[in-house]
């Protein structure tokens, strides 16, 4: 197993051959009686996203439909520990998002003596375009009592401001915030929640999970080549999302200048989570007329309300037979269109989520919003307020944790790691 | 939209002409620029599965990859109206599963001053292999003071005898038991969510949701055309399942015969949930020769330890070099063998989970475990007991959820429904 270039697929044809030291024929039979193949015959679901690049992957990449997010915090004082497992994460993620074990000896190999370098649970899965995406939170540079950690305090971003507080938010400290955020995106959750769970594991003694999410199902479109999927109110959520395709305003509105901050994050972009949980069973007794006057748009074609196509402009000066606007003015499209906010745009990437009972007979659901952008404080914080302080939606949402990561570059090189620009 | 053959995807390249009041292009229209289809060239992943039958789906259906599972506390006392909604929910059930709508006027039908009686997240999915199983549990019969609440108290099975207590078990309360459980499975974890909403929503007055369960990737295969899948302690899990293909076994285990205890429940058979918390922490760090121990397989091939295929039946008599037996006497695989156990065997279907973190550190992570059965008495019972009493494994896990429920046949005629025969 330590043929480095060997897929996990590769490897469990192999696997088997290890403790019980009976032939590497043994598995592959296995896998056969099984009907699974070993054929890597590429499947766009299935293929691998490339790692390295100007940008990180898991951003501007086609949503894939599925998450698993978690925030750390930093539980060593020792900068060298941080950095030496901020190396070892970039090495698992470029492995793990080419289908590979997270470490050289995998899940079955190495000496039986040794606990394996993968947990085995993705063992025959396909990278599943999984990609892994890291964040640093503002606690990463200064902690809550202003001491700065690991000599970063200089070289924290003034766009990763500390966010204010906003209109209707019941935030949950304990799954709010974090120093360090990973997200993996895949097609086949087990990937995602592999990639996590290893990541962490690796992290031991570094790091602590401070909380994590799972999302079933992504809420945004991030490619034209993608249809728009529904939230859990039934609509088409992210119609007007930047896209991967749209390269002028993803330039203006995503990534990070030169000149905008420090170097570090040239090339990066900040994200801003929130948690929102989704009161589906009060909004479910709503009349439809009631709900696309919330929302601005056909429920079922997803059409602003007095156009006839999805993506179509929405007219926000139409007015109806009333003399009303057709639009009204606290629907969630009119509060959150750019024309609203001077332009602002935000690249989504949010996912449903269900999370068990309330206790009190209802589902917990809702959405795990996550937004990137060049800079918060001209981006998601006006939309937001605008939103906090009209949006007819506000009844039906109740937002319990936030978090603000800033995610640099992409790396490059193979001496490259997450983070170098930033520690260097 | 009142043509109650209408598929979703039918349905949603109508959309959009109800409240806006444009033209039916629309929508067709949008989805074209999204890419989508309306064509409905089936996908073995996308088709449905047939609801009515002798047996219920979604037991020895071939196991989906999503769960959605829930538990219900039944809130009303009014007979009547408790089999209004079962009639309601089959009703709902078979259209869901064809995939369409929940009812006809569905998403984006019928008046737009009515709330709609779809909540429309899943317009535009296929089916997905989606099926709904419904089962009740023993509160229902008689509430905890020994109430006779529907005057079914004389026709409570034998077999539906509470669960004793296990070793190790640390149940929570308020996540175990419940009158009513519906499993919804689906290819599409959307779908699956989507189906336990809208239940939940024609439930309401009359059921409260008590506790509810995602899990993420399936963990046993019920039919010999599936691959193994793995646990999240990296194993193949279930390899010695029942499969839908072994006719004989399923007569024997799986399904109650007539003279079995009450006529209601014949080609019913009987659910056991457990959640089972997995310290995969500690796990990881254990080697993977213990691991393997403790499993009784190798953890590449899912071969039992001697043996070099996965589906071999393992050697319980054969001795290693050091005369202790190959196979630990406190194996997880001897320990849940038929031949430890009596000849009993369970249909599995279990499903990983990931509920965010612990608030210690750590993933919430485990298995939310399902089997199926002819008599719990007999089977989950004794192997439980002999699991609990021995299994090296345990040492690895915190059973902190229970559920027994008596699942009904199916439904086989237009005027039938779940539970028809249990309230006649």
């Amino acid at each position: 197993m330590s043929d480095s270039t060997m897929s996990r697929r590769r490897a469990i044809a192999l696997a088997g051959a290890g403790v019980a030291g009976v032939a590497g024929a043994a598995a592959a039979g296995g896998a056969l009686v099984n009907g699974a193949s070993t054929d890597d015959t590429p499947d766009p679901a299935e293929g691998a996203v490339a790692f390295a690049g100007e940008h990180q992957a898991g951003i501007a990449t086609p949503a894939q439909d599925r998450l698993h997010f978690v925030a750390f915090d930093v539980i060593t004082k020792d900068r060298d520990r941080l950095i030496g497992m901020l190396k070892d994460w970039t090495a698992a993620a470029a492995r793990m998002t080419a289908g590979r074990d997270a470490g050289e000896v995998g899940a079955v190999g190495g000496v039986p003596e040794a606990p394996p370098d993968d947990t085995g649970e993705a063992l025959g899965l396909p990278p599943s375009g999984l990609t892994v995406t890291v964040g640093f939170g503002p606690t990463l540079f200064r902690d809550a009592t202003g001491k700065d950690r690991f000599g970063l305090a200089a070289r924290r971003p003034e766009a990763l401001a500390d966010l204010p507080h906003f209109a209707g938010d019941v935030l949950d400290d304990a799954i709010s915030g974090g120093d360090i955020c990973l997200q993996a995106c895949a097609n086949d959750p087990q990937v995602a929640v592999h990639a996590i769970r290893n990541l962490a594991r690796i992290g031991m003694g570094v790091v602590s999970v401070r909380w994590s999410q799972l999302g079933f199902g992504r809420t945004s479109s991030t490619s034209n080549t993608q249809a728009t999927p529904r939230n859990l109110f039934g609509f088409k959520d992210g119609t007007a999302n930047l896209k991967l395709e749209e390269t002028d305003l993803l330039r203006d509105h995503l990534w990070v200048r030169q000149g905008d901050g420090p170097d570090w994050m040239t090339g990066g972009a900040y994200l801003v989570t929130r948690k929102i949980r989704m009161l589906v069973e009060t909004w479910d007794r709503t009349s439809l007329a009631e709900q696309e006057m919330i929302v601005g748009r056909s429920k079922g074609s997803g059409a602003p309300l007095g156009r006839s196509g999805e993506f179509e402009e929405p007219d926000l000066n139409a007015k109806g037979a009333d003399g009303e606007p057709l639009i009204a003015l606290t629907s969630h499209v009119r509060l959150v269109h750019p024309t609203t906010n001077g332009g602002a745009r935000l690249l989504r990437r949010g996912y449903n989520y269900v999370d068990g009972s309330d206790g009190l007979g209802r589902l917990n659901a809702g959405l795990f919003f996550m937004a990137y952008q060049r800079d918060p404080r001209k981006q998601f914080v006006p939309v937001q307020r605008s939103m906090a302080r009209q949006d007819d939606m506000n009844e039906y949402l109740k937002p319990v944790s936030i978090g603000l990561f800033a995610c640099p570059p992409g790396v490059t090189g193979p001496d490259d790691f997450w983070g170098r620009a930033l520690f260097s």
